[in-house]
């Protein structure tokens, strides 16, 4: 099945990694936290905790078929990181799926990985998304190519669904 | 004295606030908290409550002399309410003093404030700087003509006396 590599920081919302992380696994895909330092992050809302599998210094394309990046204001942490947006930018080379809610699209910002694009995100970044050279279409979830995108947390269920599509093809 | 009027909502940066906001009216100058709505909000680090004392929706141009966007958090909560972005772009056109720190500019930003400017900001915001058209400078303080950035708490002296400058000109 495939190898999901999940960039994750304190502040992350909860339900955004916990749902669809459950259902990646539930289908039988591998999960491996990756973060900016060994040890667990916080979830902004409930608490939630995620142990770090590993830091971004210690992970290359080649281990994932695939990468998640949860919303929150842990994207926020995570683009701050030179190692965590340059595992990022060299993920994006590669033009294996990305799936992305929320805030996360900051991190692509930061990799330069948006332009010409076609993204969604929380509304507090749209322009941020626009002016990164992308479309911004304001739907539950948007697929463009390797990228899967929603807004919220209201879009789980439409985001765990297309993220599972692109999972599936990769498995089979 | 200076009206100054400050952007704020839960998540800010509570130094940021606290050091600035007590050096403009120790020089005598008048602090008007603008919300998304009444109560108090919170900081992020050390829970400091302030009061909010007007709404986005109350407050015009005319009524200040300068506006200040202390950073954390707090920003990007602002920048998703139209009001408070509108407000801001509204003021942007008066060319009167806008002071921000850390990812207070964020929301100048979403009102389309920075094209053809050199400002600073946190080091996560570089990008979304960059692309918003203006010049980053990676300096503890940036004045350029109306605008006064600073890029993190360590910053706030530099910020703070650039600010008060600013907002002697004004009142005299």
């Amino acid at each position: 099945m495939a190898r999901v590599g999940v960039l994750i920081d304190d502040m992350f919302e909860d339900s955004e990694y916990v749902k669809p992380a459950k259902a990646f696994k539930d289908a039988g895909h591998g999960l491996v936290n990756i973060g900016v330092k060994m040890g667990a992050v916080t979830g902004a809302k409930t608490g939630v905790k995620v142990e770090i599998d590993k830091t971004a210094s210690e992970v290359r394309p080649d281990d994932f078929d695939a990468i998640f990046i949860p919303g929150g204001y842990s994207p926020d942490r995570l683009r701050s990181n030179d190692e965590v947006v340059n595992f990022v930018k060299q993920f994006g080379a590669t033009d294996k799926p990305i799936f992305f809610i929320c805030h996360g699209a900051q991190l692509l910002i930061t990799a330069g990985l948006l332009k010409g694009r076609r993204v969604t995100g929380w509304k507090s970044i749209i322009q941020d998304i626009k002016n990164a050279g992308a479309e911004y279409a304001d739907q539950e979830v948007v697929v463009d190519r390797n990228f899967v995108s929603s807004r919220s947390p209201a879009d789980i269920p439409a985001f765990t669904k297309d993220s599972l599509i692109k999972l599936k093809k990769i498995s089979v």
